[in-house]
């Protein structure tokens, strides 16, 4: 099945500035959809690669590029191809792709960007399936509509493209360095995909050097084709990837980002983000608080973390992340053992435990028991404990053993600190040799504090795998992600499958597509009233009256005191304006009050329409809280939850999570607010009904998320009472998605 | 002058322990002050040196130390004193302390505990004034008492002790390494004080390995006599030392120490301060909230700030931004440039240039006019600046050399990242070229990304005193710290003189002799009152009476509304009780409420001793605050804002400083609480009187300072009404200092 598919998109971020420019253009995409390769293995194991543009002159990326192939220790066939033929690094040099064998893997462009197509059409031709094109000159720098046609190109053959604007990717597999950085990669477990290449090559040195192992690297650039999700599928079965480390600047399809990661990365891997553009304002102004939170960067840190992806902060802090995640377990319980030769390391990592959440095990008995044997006199068994700086191999084997040996401890920290007496390789002896004794089975990190010795210990321990850091917050930091991600595992595992709550989706449909048809994008109050209540999210009671007879039998009905208020969209401030009036308590005072406001408005705002008076029910007492659904143009629907006002507005105390929740996510996103303690009793206050608040969320989450073209609710202040009491909205405001028709 | 001083003090954290220990003990000492010696210069710069206990047994403390002095350098007289005789390391040594010529400028004494007071003895016959006692066994066993009496025994002879409990000190102006750590020491202009003594050696190691230039290492251990306080008079002094860098785990005189440290420290220098032990929990529970928060790290994060410390919260942290005050001067003014050959690590800076405070130039017409001409097509001019990755030498010559020039630009953060094609040790010559030819006198930090060789290139910079990191956010975060002690001075020079107010000192000295007199701690409300008034801060009116005429008399002459509240130290929650009536409005409101609250405490509370009923002024309106004030253990008077209820109690949005201080300063409070939009109108509220606020916390610092038997005055709430309307406390509540008589 062919089909034309023009649609918008936004452009990924440009490598070469600051800020993502957002450019829409059209993509005209003719892709056979079925016969485009979904698998990326002969990316990256193929049996034979056709370099086009290799070169024999040094330090042309194209000669980079086959001296990596060729010296990586790759044992498949490659064919470079470079009209001049003859020889380059004992490879037979083709004159051009025509002249290439049928049945090659991979290809690689390194040629100027105006020869690019015809090369995928050729490279196509021989029956390519994929084609890495690490030419750059394309949408990074305007030539969007030139990237559009290679990948039609390719589509035509269902062919995959890497790239453009790629540095090419490394395959531990495949012992295949087809990148033009540089030529040494140390092998391990962690897959690398970044959307900078520059910062990509800069962290293959960098990884090669601290001994951080890595299973792959891949330069995505443009992502003309293959982007992060395709590759989240490839890693995600690669049993040699045990760590996904992704530097980020954009993500356009954040839902399928999350959804993908969620589904397909199994529990013993583990995904770490750097999204870099923490910093970057957002463009668009959105008129109520849910928008204008949710626009930040907050929405990326909330649906990473909802996803268990460890968003790191610095390429520092993902590579120590991803040393732990790839060279010890996560751990089976809660309980830390610090062990260290000095006492100022040791309360440095108390310290740290305390900032990364890690929980120092402190039954002291227990460890009385456990360790008192294996510390000299002055030692402590207290956690941190002391070993003292009299402490060498042997007393660090003995503790480390006791510590290994417990199940008890969950996770092991061993601390060293250069003492000058003590042989620091001894002490790196005693860990290797513990590992060696137990396997891989327990958690454990470590630090070495100290000068050239010290280091020449850590990347010692580093090549026997060991997660050895050159600071004790590095260590404490690694092991409070592999906490992070258990707990994430355990909290998944415990999940119940979603059930969807009852909602009249049709009817509430037929109400937003009747505003839609009169071109409004804010519903009346008596159709969001209308939405609410078919969602089954209780509001005051209420009803907009358009005589003075029926807004005193509508007090009557409801019940005193009742809340007046102008119903108009042109009325922004309605309190302002004089369109509203509280606790009017019997039939006279909502006579006056119906007359005020009219009159009130009126006066201020003669060409407002004035579609009527709402009379509500006035709810007294309570804690103000908020609740809103918006729509994120990377995430979709989300759903935020916050105290009212000042909370909100100006301590943007506020969680957020991807819609649709349980309503036990929805109960915990209650809890993770600085103020909760507001809500369970604090300050002599009553505990209010946190299960009839996070209905309203978890009801939320389902109408922003079954309902298309809701961009935004906004139900602000929410009143919860006391526990069993319920919580109801007081004031309700729904903006629909604005179409372009 | 001589005389004997029993004193009971704290004593210091232990290095082998996490949690500190505070031990009273008694220190008997009887010190000659007038003879002391004051001077350290002796300690650091010797012309001579006795050592007690050198040994020629390799490994032995006593042997790697004299090693260590004989092979730094040092050309003083060096005297190793050893009963066995001979020669080490062709020094002759001696067989006792009496065989020493007279004049010998420092002793260190590494012999078993027990001999080194009778070592003491014998050098201070000789007439030597100071002595390092690195020997351990002493209080941080337990063993006070030997060491107070070697104290005691060297103020005997005016001789001043370094330890005991140490690793000796490095000293680079008399190219001195008389510690038992590591042999090399980068030689620079960082000052090392360790409380820690592995730490400490550790740290040698460390920063020789990052060639960080060190002035001096000193390790105070048990400071039984040598303080931080002393180290911090030599180090003020010392031309070679720009930057002070301590580890600390305690301070018992934390108003001493930052009294010195703003008197003393020069504009030009600076002084970071690891503070270990931020997740100790406080021992002391305190009534009431500032106390409570007050007893928190907080405080000593305040009172750093507040004396221009940069509080570094790892090691490496620290050693960072040493390297940026050691090797780059303060920043001119706040604008600053990134110029990078790499999107991503751009975007990185951008993010960690929010994050620690440093402002990016972004006026993009100048930015167009200084840089267009000096970078490649595609390249981008806006901030950071990206010369792209085909920049090389002549690019990062040219960019640099524009940013150097332009006084406009403040500072310049240069970034490099690996490309694979350029030469990384070029880019590095053109730093140091620009470097060379511009002197030192613009603010720059570099960071290079990549692998060996570009950390080769950080390493040569380094050696070139240049400030290059290896992380993006490090090189950022160092420049934040550069520009956090500019602001600082900025601020320290603009500040005037603090005039006291004028208060009643002496009055209110009586009448907390009165309540002293009486045994008791809390001041009765009349007294709190008076105390307020008197130090002219504004309170609701009001006043305690005894009877119900005396009740209704007293609203008559406050003004209707107003509150009755029981007076009762044995009734602490009096809403609760039924002993508070709000907002009485006539003579009939008043008699019941009086005769209610006595009925309802007396039956609630048969025994509590009642005092009598405050009638008061009924505060309407305003914002509720809190101004507390408090006396912390190790920096004394401390004063406290915040606003009330949730805000102090939960969010504990709340900032401190050290008293007194001037009413500007008090202003620069309110403004850094997280809430503060709430008091200048937020919201659609009206600006509050931040200036009578002002007043408030100016003179409740002084009343902290002043009078020295308050150990807490809490004003909670304090009513903060519209601008020019002032502010009030609603109620007081004034503890005294427990007396042991």
């Amino acid at each position: 099945m062919i089909f034309i598919n023009i649609i918008y998109v936004r452009l990924h971020f440009e490598d070469s500035c600051l800020n993502p420019k957002v450019i829409l253009r059209p993509m005209f995409t003719a892709i056979s959809m079925a016969e485009k390769e979904k698998d990326l293995i002969p990316l990256f194991e193929p049996d034979s690669i056709a370099i086009v543009g290799a070169s024999s002159k040094k330090g042309k990326v194209g000669n980079i590029l086959l001296s990596n192939i060729v010296n990586s220790g790759y044992d498949g066939v490659v064919y470079p191809i470079n009209p001049k033929g003859g020889e380059i690094y004992g490879k037979e040099v083709y004159g051009s792709i025509e002249e290439l064998p049928d049945g090659i893997d991979l290809g690689i462009v390194v040629i100027p960007a105006k020869y690019v197509r015809e090369a995928v059409h050729k490279l196509g031709e021989k029956g390519i399936k994929h084609t890495i094109v690490i030419t750059s000159g394309f949408s990074e720098i305007g030539n969007t509509d030139e990237e559009n046609l290679i990948v039609e190109e390719a589509g035509k053959h269902g062919m995959r493209i890497l790239g453009p604007n790629v540095f090419g990717i490394y395959s531990a597999k495949a012992e295949l360095n087809a990148t033009f950085g540089p030529s040494d990669v140390s092998k391990g477990e962690i897959a690398l995909i970044s959307q900078s290449g520059a910062l990509g090559i800069a962290m293959i040195g960098k990884t090669a050097m601290q001994y951080l192992g890595l299973s792959a690297i891949v330069s995505v650039g443009n992502k003309a084709d293959i982007d992060d999700m395709d590759l989240i599928d490839y890693f995600a079965d690669d049993d040699e990837s045990k760590v996904i480390m992704i530097y980020m600047e954009g993500l356009e399809n954040g839902r399928e980002f999350i959804d993908k990661v969620e589904s397909e990365i199994p529990p013993e891997k583990a995904i770490i983000v750097i999204k870099a553009g923490r910093s970057e304002k957002g463009a668009t102004a959105v008129a109520s608080h849910t928008g204008s939170l949710a626009g930040s960067d907050r929405v990326f840190s909330s649906a990473f973390k909802q996803a268990g992806i460890l968003r790191a902060d610095t390429i520092n802090e993902a590579f120590n992340w991803s040393r732990a995640f790839s060279s010890t377990p996560l751990p089976e319980n809660d309980k830390v053992v610090v062990i260290t030769n000095g006492g100022g390391i040791g309360v440095l990592s108390a310290d740290a435990a305390e900032k990364y959440g890690v929980d120092l095990l402190d039954d002291q008995t227990f460890l009385k028991e456990t360790f008192e044997e294996t510390i000299p006199p002055f030692g402590s068994t207290k956690n941190p404990i002391d070993i003292t700086g009299q402490a060498g191999k042997e007393e660090y084997e003995k503790a480390l053993r006791k510590a290994f040996e417990s199940d008890e401890i969950g996770a092991v920290v061993g601390l060293y600190c250069e003492t000058g007496t003590t042989d620091d390789g001894e002490v790196a002896n005693a860990v290797k040799e513990i590992h060696d004794d137990f396997g891989n089975e327990k958690t454990a990190v470590y630090a070495f504090t100290g000068g050239e010795e010290v280091n020449d210990c850590i990347q010692w321990l580093r090549k026997n795998n060991i997660s050895a850091y050159t600071e004790t917050d590095d260590a404490m930091s690694s092991l409070g992600a592999l906490y992070r991600r258990k707990r994430y595992l355990d909290r998944k595992e415990e999940m119940e499958d979603i059930d969807a709550p009852d909602m009249d989706i049709e009817s509430i449909n037929e109400i937003i597509n009747r505003a839609v048809s009169q071109g409004r994008v804010n519903l009346l109050e008596d159709e969001a009233r209308k939405i609410l209540d078919l969602a089954g999210i209780p509001m005051a009671e209420g009803r907009v009256v358009n005589t003075l007879e029926d807004a005193v039998k509508a007090a009557e009905e409801i019940g005193y005191p009742v809340v007046l208020k102008v119903v108009s969209e042109d009325i922004m401030h309605k309190s302002d304006a004089g369109g509203l009036a509280l606790d009017l308590e019997n039939e006279k005072e909502v006579v006056d009050a119906y007359q005020a406001i009219y009159s009130n408005c009126k006066s201020k705002y003669p060409n407002a329409h004035i579609r009527g008076i709402s009379v509500a029910e006035m709810l007294k007492g309570g804690e103000e809280t908020i609740v809103g659904g918006t729509w994120d143009n990377s995430f979709g629907p989300m759903v935020m939850f916050g105290l009212g006002g000042v909370y909100v507005e100006i301590l943007e105390d506020v969680v957020f999570r991807v819609a649709p929740i349980s309503k036990r996510e929805a109960r915990r996103m209650i809890g993770e607010i600085n103020a909760f303690p507001v809500l369970v009793g604090a300050r002599g206050q009553s505990r209010k009904d946190l299960d009839a608040l996070a209905d309203i969320i978890y009801r939320m989450s389902f109408l922003m998320d079954e309902v298309d073209d809701i961009s935004e609710i906004d139900l602000n202040p929410i009143k919860a009472f006391d526990q069993g009491k319920g919580a109801k909205s007081v004031d309700v405001a729904i903006s629909i998605k604005r179409k372009v028709i």
